[in-house]
């Protein structure tokens, strides 16, 4: 049992700061919220004055597989294009021989020190590495289980009909309990939209898994891939179960076309996953989104890997750089990019319980802010993280 | 005296990282590095292993007079446009009725404990507010001057031509000791370009203080503005003295004009600020720049005042900013964007003794990393931040 003594809830989007609260925490959920709670015979107490708390982070685009995190720091090499930052990707990891088990606890234990609870993670599958790398992640996250809701993404980096035989791993991997089956650029990287589509959701459908789709396709290239992925959802009865990450099309677009898109997103119910990338690339319009009704929701993408150093696992300012790039300075505004940080990623996981209400899993995060948009703002030092009722990490220090 | 033991010291931009050593300070300033130094008689004694020594961050575009650093969150409630967010910041500073002698003083101080040892302020004048502001963020500056390097700009916020008055209090405070004079979109806010431009060169040449000048005009509007910049500082001789703030521009126009720009700007030694500009606005290209030559520096901007909450007053965090807008991955790049939040600053402002080496000023910022890209990526807490000598904030918090 944990009591926390008078700490302000995040009160949702654009509510302003809430009047500090007792929190107690039993059985790994949350037991009571009062303005001045009894503390039971035998509970720990922990002082939550001065402080917000938030849920758990949610980190529903991760790489964790194919971290670096706790190696030398890896100056960045690969070319700029897709290919090349594949080609080069593979050649690293070879080279390095790391193991996914090892590094994917190390990422995971860095993320859970920053606040972060849930993860859906993409898993490398292809035929040069087979399941390893999803093995390897199934084994860790079954491990730890009680640090952290990990979903797992069987994701054909090396591309799904340009690369022969992945289509039968990404099946078997769904046979194995992956939760989704992944996709990357049917046009872009395949130039068979066609093939790959109708291999992914086949897969899909025989195995009742989701589908999360990596589409980089820029403007019209990428706004046809939408209408064939939502043409497939309906025929399949897919809707609910879809997932496109990153799709830059939707911030590329002309208005009217984006309209047209946002009506299929609506249809399907497809969510939408952007991190806000790095560089001068468009990215979905968050706020007209959300507007609308589609779903959002964010991730770290790949951590200290050989794609991008700069993205650092911290979901907290993962919502910053959304809000930022976004242009957002209003407290809604930053406040619904924090929501794709944490209730936007659950909703997507479909993680139970996930919340602030008497009854939620005990999954939270407690920083020094006064309201969520200055928790987001200045992404300070991870107070306590708790997780299943149990503190997990202190003062930016994961403890287990 | 001070003995830094065992940190790498920043060795500058794309070198990597350097052997741990051993730094001793002295008076001041730099007095040894080596591998093994003795510690003198009376000599404190530092650890700096698994540390990165880096030179004081230079944040050299702040506007600390108007922050609301300290009081509760105030969520953003300005217009769009230019004139209602200078209409709406008057209207909630005489609600609020602050200090700007106070409010600097607090802000001063947490950018101390962020690493920040040397700031370029722009200090609101104007026919409402006089030089009230300049004169109270000048009685903190003499009270803080052994915290804190500061240089004060009089910025026309409201104004130049279309705020009578205005230069008759920029010339006053260029007479009071203020190191340079502000302006402020001649075009787009005066609609007076040369009124204002030659109203501002005229004191610069008067009174021998620089110019650092806010243009956010867009593209072409922007660009004839540099020109004319650039032709009254070959009249008046002021070649050096004069800095562009924002220069949206530069990242707008079309190649071949951008060309013609740079060399102007070259010709003139111009310096261009730029800290990646929140919201899907072009910045300068600064690679392109700095391979030409152009000297860059950046800044927080406004930190929590009206204008954004975004700005959180950290220079690290600010040289990630810079480097993830502009996309860039190698250790060179993410280097070069620490080097505006540094050494480019501390160049604009003139700061004599400045940098890593034996006689420099001992202005130092300490933190866990690996090489000065890995400390822009996590900015991890400051573990020591040391000015004139003197240990001024430990672990985030300023001592002083």
């Amino acid at each position: 049992m944990l009591l926390i003594r008078g700490a302000r809830l995040w009160a949702g989007i654009g509510r302003g700061a809430a009047a500090p609260q007792d929190l107690l925490l039993r059985e790994g959920r949350v037991a009571a919220i009062g303005t001045r709670l009894d503390a039971p015979p035998g509970a720990a107490i922990e002082d939550g004055s001065g402080c917000l708390l938030l849920p758990g982070l949610v980190d529903a685009h991760a790489h964790i597989d194919k971290t670096l995190w706790g190696q030398p720091w890896h100056p960045h090499r690969a070319g700029p294009s897709l290919r090349e930052k594949i080609d080069n990707e593979r050649a690293v990891l070879r080279e390095l021989g790391l193991s996914p088990e090892l590094q994917s606890e190390r990422l995971l234990r860095h993320m859970l020190a920053r606040g972060t609870t849930h993860t859906r993670t993409h898993v490398d599958v292809g035929p040069e590495i087979g399941l390893a790398h999803f093995h390897g992640v199934r084994a860790m996250a079954e491990r730890h289980r009680a640090l952290m809701d990990i979903e797992i993404v069987a994701f054909p980096q090396t591309g799904v009909m340009c690369a022969p035989g992945t289509l039968d791993l990404l099946e078997q991997a769904a046979r194995e309990g992956a939760q989704l089956i992944g996709g990357l650029d049917p046009m872009g990287m395949d130039r068979d939209p066609k093939g790959q589509l109708d291999g992914l959701f086949a897969i899909a459908a025989r195995h009742g898994c989701g589908l999360d789709i990596h589409l980089h396709d820029r403007a019209d290239l990428g706004a046809v891939t939408v209408e064939m992925v939502a043409e497939r959802s309906r025929a399949l009865g897919l809707r609910g179960k879809v997932a496109l990450s990153h799709a830059f099309c939707l911030g590329q677009v002309e208005p009217a076309r984006l309209e047209g898109l946002i009506e299929l997103l609506l249809r399907e119910d497809i969510a939408v996953m952007t991190h806000a990338p790095s560089g001068p690339t468009a990215f979905p319009p968050v706020r007209l989104l959300a507007e609308r009704g589609v779903r959002l929701f964010s991730g770290s993408d790949g951590v200290r890997d050989t794609w991008s150093p700069l993205n650092n696992g911290d979901m907290l300012e993962r919502a910053y750089l959304i809000a930022y790039r976004s242009g957002f300075r209003d407290d809604a505004g930053i406040e619904l990019a924090l929501s794709m940080c944490s209730f936007g990623g659950a909703q997507a996981m479909g993680a139970p319980g996930y919340g602030l209400a008497v009854g939620d899993r005990a999954d939270l995060l407690l920083v020094e802010a006064e309201t969520a948009a200055e928790a987001v703002v200045m992404h300070p030092l991870r107070r306590l993280v708790i997780k299943g009722g149990r503190v997990v990490a202190r003062n930016g220090r994961a403890l287990v």
